[in-house]
């Protein structure tokens, strides 16, 4: 695709020897250069062209980490981490070489304090892991943006997922971090209270900054009692705007819908065929309750109503838990049901999010403009209690101009959404693909302060260089 | 009491003429210099002496705001902004003189988005305010830290108070804020949608921030529906012990309680004096709960079983408005109640915040160190959903050296809720009073991160200078 980038590179560009000879004397066989390696760490699942660090490094603990971040510091050498690799938007793409720190094997649940609430992990662990050690606890984490990634990536991205609505996001469950600064020092950014007004947020500093301003080692994260009761139901209206509707009043009602996810009839077709299931093909909500068992029901009957004043079908619901199961399996998988739409093309995904009484229109005029591009085939999912949603384009890589194309349909979104109060990316992070709208959400005063944050934390410009906001204005 | 600050003054320091004289053609009768208005604004509801901003400004828009701080980085001024004055660590203090920006008479609401549960007001606006304003739509803004403060002060410190077990804190409740930087700017830090990924979070950057990295001049705030159904009860406890290890099961079985305060037996029966009720004098909870009709009526039902198992006695309950509103009015009335245990003393209120585990151990210890100082009475109470609580100490003005032995008893208190993992300031902010804490919580750093930001946001160090962090390492 188009890249952002004036040099892209396969070529391994050349480091200092002194820094290669010191790394592969302290880390050994952890410490790689192979083209195979840096491919797989000069990617992730955004649309990019791979674009490759010199060198790759797997670290094992946070002091690890802090020699390592104080060699690159010594070296001016740049330095990105990586943990699973399925970030959306380029963000861990080596735009100008250097080293990956990968720390995939950092995967350790340090404590968890179930009195609390709380579980401490080191930044490989991935949610699913957490999920899986946690289970005997009666506790859960919520946040689930889909892919198994770390909660190290989870807190650096903002991320959240279908669990938003009730749960909230990243920024609201991560208690405190322990991040490697770019002099290599180690700081815990906060205690373990639930609440602290103890002096600036370092932790929301870190939280989003994509490895821009330090390396996230570890995380504390609320962790919530799992509940007495879960049901899952979907319900088909015959327009988007009835099911946005029923949305709005969900929220407005303040009833505490766990999840509520939409999906078009394009989306709910390939969903069908891709997890055979026989969902109707109309726009579509999935919903979730948690709860007690009474709880739960009055949740479910009052969603019912309120989806019947908006001409909702009759609910279909899924009790059991592998029905359960099954329905948000499909749910997750509707990334790769969509690909399946048009074999060979790739995705371009967006990720506006909206204030909520704007959705509607919101995705009416985003459809309209598909419209206009028949030949890029065009879904749409959201995590509509947000007022978040994404596109998916299919582009054909035999065509490049369909990347333009499909790059001007979400320009345009983009635009309408920062119009209507809202962002360009609700959850997925800026990376390299949302550098160029920063400037239409925020304006250049509000990008000045995030230089000088990233000047003032970053003086030497050498944590994943080139990504959330270029340097100078533009 | 022992001032931390070298050089506190009454005296009018030497102001720019041609400062002054620009302030009074522009502001005409909204400029003051008079005594009276700068004692005004040199203090607040901490035990400092008070120490004078050399001027008062009262401005009416952003706009007006920008054009001051600019005057004042033009010519050097420190420049500190004044809500309602309800601080309570010494935050609007003028240490170094300078000007108090008054932004009481902003208090206009400037929008209500029912449809997306926002609303957006001028930095002056009070809590209490946009409760009266909103109420015909159906919802409200729950954060309530017992006095009738501005938003705009409020976010600045990070404030939250009864409702932040279920609601949480201004951290979670601030949209965005609209903000005039060092150099005179006007910052919008995020769009209204309630979540996004778009950089660097300035909001929390901001939240919390008191004044020092610029001035908050609106605020877009989370609402919340009004709970269909409310009820309060109170239960007595034959120990604090018993009181603690209810509330920990009733989070840990993830009851949504909307209230659960803690007052020991000594604030009990200072509230019985002051607000004529005949509550049990042992350790007491005070609980409320909202939701359906149902859901209160579960929610009433399992704590109370919960209650049982702690030995807690019969609940008593408020279900009527008028009942309910008198027991929350003697809880927020609980600082006047307990000055007048003493009357003629002064308050230190102390702020900790722990993990919810360590509660109990923090209160007992804190209790057996308060009993060595008979001669100064203490009273706790405390947001205990959070692990938050507050020992008012009572101190002679007569005799200075209580003073000291209560902040010795403060700080002990903070260094053992420090090595539980919490934190110095749960909900009252730095101010002043906190900042010799902050070393030993944070690390020097951590607050070396600090000082960049705030280097980094003020470069001339005129905004609320010497607050929260000192800029050398000390």
């Amino acid at each position: 695709m188009n890249q952002p980038i004036p040099h892209p590179s396969l070529l391994k560009r050349q480091l200092p020897e002194t820094f290669v000879s010191a790394l592969a004397a302290r880390f050994g066989d952890r410490f790689h250069t192979t083209e195979a390696m840096r491919l797989h760490h000069g990617r992730d699942e955004s649309a990019f062209d791979p674009m490759l660090p010199d060198a790759v490094v797997f670290a094992h603990s946070t002091g690890e980490v802090a020699e390592i971040v104080a060699l690159c510091s010594e070296h001016d050498v740049p330095v990105i981490p990586y943990g699973t690799g399925s970030s959306l938007e380029g963000h861990l793409l080596a735009i100008r070489g250097g080293l990956s720190v990968d720390v995939s094997e950092m995967n350790r649940v340090i404590a968890v304090n179930a009195e609390d609430l709380t579980a401490t992990v080191q930044a490989g662990v991935t949610r699913k892991q957490l999920n899986v050690e946690i289970k005997d606890t009666g506790l859960f984490f919520p946040i689930d943006p889909g892919a198994d990634a770390s909660l190290g990536g989870m807190a650096a991205t903002r991320a959240s997922g279908t669990n938003a609505v009730r749960y909230g996001t990243m920024r609201e469950n991560v208690v405190s971090l322990t991040v490697v600064t770019a002099d290599g020092k180690v700081v815990r950014t906060a205690r373990r209270a639930r609440k602290s007004s103890a002096g600036y947020d370092l932790t929301r500093i870190f939280v989003g900054s994509e490895g821009t301003l330090g390396i996230i080692t570890e995380v504390t994260v609320k962790l919530y009692p799992q509940p007495e009761a879960i049901s899952a139901a979907v319900c088909n209206f015959a327009t988007v705007d009835d099911a946005v509707r029923c949305v709005i009043q969900t929220i407005q009602m303040g009833v505490p819908v766990a999840r509520v996810e939409f999906l078009d009839a394009a989306f709910v077709k390939a969903v069908n065929v891709h997890s055979k299931l026989a969902l109707h093909e109309s726009p579509l909500l999935l919903f979730e309750f948690h709860g007690s068992e009474a709880s739960v029901k009055e949740q479910a009957e009052l969603v019912q109503e309120i989806a019947k004043d908006h001409d909702g079908r009759e609910f279909t619901w899924a009790t059991h838990p592998e029905d359960r199961s099954k329905l948000w399996t499909a749910r997750h998988n509707a990334y790769f049901a969509g690909l399946q739409v048009k074999p060979g093309t790739r995705a371009i995904t967006t990720d506006v999010c909206v204030p909520i009484s704007r959705l509607a229109e919101s995705i009416a005029t985003t459809v309209a403009d598909c419209e206009r591009s028949p030949h890029i085939p065009s879904l749409i999912l959201g995590h509509v209690g947000d007022g978040n949603y994404h596109v998916m384009l299919l582009v054909d890589p035999a065509h490049p101009d369909e990347f333009a194309e499909a790059e001007g349909i979400n320009h345009r979104l983009v635009s309408r959404a920062i119009r209507m109060d809202g962002t360009c990316t609700g959850e997925h992070g800026v990376g390299l693909h949302k550098m160029p709208f920063l400037v239409e959400e925020h304006g250049e005063d509000a990008l000045d302060l995030m230089r000088a944050l990233k000047r003032a934390f970053d003086p030497k410009n050498i944590m994943n260089p080139g990504k959330i906001v270029a340097l100078e204005r533009g």
